[in-house]
């Protein structure tokens, strides 16, 4: 299995990046200049399996490729790289389509509900689609030695598909994956974001994130 | 202070009564018919602070009054009450727009962006609003003698109000309330219940709520 991130030198992708690695899964980090994913590569160290790549290859060869990207982004990138993507490869989205009023966080409307519809909407039919990472911090993220002691919430296509991202992701530790039902959550789960920057504001600090209790 | 509760002998609104009650808050049981709120009242327990009352009662005598009746209710209800409450009265909002499309639970669209915002278009500009105990499931809050172990999300008008809200709710052990910014952050939150709701459901278990991680 080859896993890729396209948008992995930003704050997101580069924490995703750096977790993936840490717990063993080789990742191609992809920018639109090679340059750069190479010094993301190089920053992040050289004991970590990753490699350097363009976006454009990342979707071409991987067979689970993390969006990464502003969600201001996503439209003209899939328009662009919708036809490179295996048949069968895994999308994981982690886009927000976050927006600030006066410093105050909010979900812009989106059309078809939620980035991931928007995404999915986007993306040829054979091409698998789950959310996850939506809701844990960047800064939460790069701290690869600090335990992530939290859950996340994956939404999928169907259970087989977010199953298959919970598999992957499992293999961080200290996280938990949770399955929260089909792509229409993303909904739900997008809205955390802006609620975790909020708290993060509140109470100064930079890493808020969700655990569920009872479950 | 004279807390009550309109909508006291539902799921969520008993809950709350027993939370608080056994945390030494004597609230008022309100209920439609008085009859319903002494029913309540004797269920939960005569050990309690708990007294039975009309909704009505509860609107005009308390100067605390949580809104636990179900959202599909709340316009008529704030038609009919909304100059009974006192000048100064603190409302807080407990209610939901859930909705459920073949099973699966959604949020409503409210043209004010929220139940809470929606109930502040139509109060009195004297009476203070805020939310909470949006996310708790009724079945952990109604199991008094396990701690909750969670946190909940305020938010209110200013944050003097949001500070009332908590200053009060604290009194409940085994609870951390959190301020969650204005009104707007309802947005945010009752979409949490509806995941909460998924979760619930994928699971199999009948209490998932939240809890913050690196706050």
């Amino acid at each position: 299995m080859h896993a890729g991130i396209i948008g992995g030198t930003g704050h997101e992708g580069r924490g995703v990046a750096a977790r993936l690695a840490s717990a063993g899964v080789p990742v191609l980090v992809g920018s639109r200049q090679l340059e750069r994913a190479q010094e993301t590569v190089a920053a992040l160290g050289t004991s970590l399996a990753l490699g350097a790549a363009t976006n454009e290859q990342v979707a071409s060869d991987c067979d689970v490729v993390f969006l990464a990207v502003p969600f201001s982004g996503v439209a003209e990138l899939l328009e662009a790289f919708r036809t490179r993507f295996r048949p069968g490869a895994l999308v994981i989205d982690l886009t927000v389509p976050l927006t600030f009023d006066r410093g105050v966080p909010a979900i812009a409307d989106v059309a078809e509900g939620s980035a991931t519809e928007f995404i999915r909407a986007r993306l040829p039919v054979e091409v698998r689609l789950a959310a996850a990472f939506k809701t844990i911090p960047a800064s939460a993220l790069a701290k690869i030695d600090t335990p992530l002691d939290c859950d996340e919430f994956v939404c999928g296509d169907t259970p087989e598909v977010s199953a298959a991202a919970i598999d992957l992701l499992s293999r961080i530790p200290s996280l938990r994956l949770l399955d929260a039902g089909g792509l229409q959550s993303a909904r739900l789960i997008e809205r955390m974001t802006a609620l975790a920057i909020v708290l993060n504001k509140r109470y100064k600090v930079r890493g808020a994130r969700f655990k569920m209790v009872g479950v």
